[in-house]
């Protein structure tokens, strides 16, 4: 369903994560702050989009009840949250939508897409860590959140399609999953969500 | 029980805000957005408390929460969200928390008070909103929202006085209160949340 055209080793959770839970923990606690975020910044740059204002303001909340949720787990482990880490996939992301010269709506489009495609790897790599995890409970955690993350994919690909109906969207997000895939084959072997 | 030291005239609400219910409410919502921002820098600067941290998470949420129930009125009224107005008087409290080579301990303390000031001096501009604005509807919303505000105050001087307690916070807290009252005696003229 996601269409990613690069699947996660599950070696990575075997060789990378397992053995730092404390890292990934952190990590992802992080990734939900930054999803959250995203969503405001949406909400102050594109205020006249009622729809996009409405279901951001819904997502920020959401993701920031799983930071919370992922904070919990870290504390009941006797882990410590920590400082922020680098997330440098999303950071080679940002890349392919850094154009100059963009219009207001072509931005947009960049910008929901840029978000469904971390939505959409965020899900396969819960999937695989669900799948693969030495932790019980983090397993039925992973695929929990696995589901939300499918669900605000979707959200972000159909609001793509709709506010920016005058552009060829699904011909961007092709071009994106390309380039996603290049990406992704780079990474695999650190203890990150996206590493 | 605010123990702001300045009331607001309550002509405020009835030469200003009544005749511009828009612009209030744009103003509102892009508050509610703020606070829900600035719980979320806390978690970023000080993830080493934990309590903070929590408290944080679940009020960004609130915060968030609240945005959307502003963002609905505006709807409910064919009014449109419009792009983030300036807030002068939270740019002067700023000034008094701007003070060089602060420990750390000071700097959460101030920023823990900053955040309590803002939700008292909004607790008490909701309540004159309440009782004066001459919309039915948005008197019953101002009542209910004065009432988190409330809440929120409390918890930011609890956090405060809890995670700062080797620093003279009520002492801090009193200065605060003067400086305040100062600023505010200079507002009371424009259709803002806090103009």
């Amino acid at each position: 369903m996601l269409r990613l055209k690069m699947k996660t080793d599950p070696r990575w959770v075997e060789n990378v994560v397992s053995g730092n839970i404390e890292e990934i923990l952190t990590d992802h606690a992080y990734c939900e702050q930054k999803a959250a975020s995203s969503a405001i910044s949406l909400i102050i740059q594109y205020p006249e989009h009622e729809e996009l204002v409405s279901q951001m303001a819904d997502l920020a909340q959401e993701e920031m009840s799983h930071f919370k949720m992922v904070h919990d787990e870290i504390l009941k482990r006797g882990y410590e949250l920590g400082k922020e880490r680098k997330d440098s996939y999303v950071n080679e992301l940002v890349k392919f939508i850094r154009v100059k010269g963009k219009s207001r709506e072509e931005s947009l489009m960049d910008k929901l897409l840029f978000a469904a495609m971390i939505e959409a790897r965020s899900c396969e790599r819960f999937k695989v860590l669900s799948d693969h995890i030495d932790d019980e409970g983090l397993a039925v955690f992973y695929r929990d959140l696995m589901e939300s993350e499918a669900r605000h994919y979707t959200m972000f690909l159909k609001l793509a399609r709709k506010l920016c109906a005058g552009l060829d969207v699904d011909g961007r997000w092709r071009d994106f999953l390309d380039y996603e895939a290049e990406v992704i084959s780079r990474y695999g072997k650190s203890e990150r969500i996206h590493g």
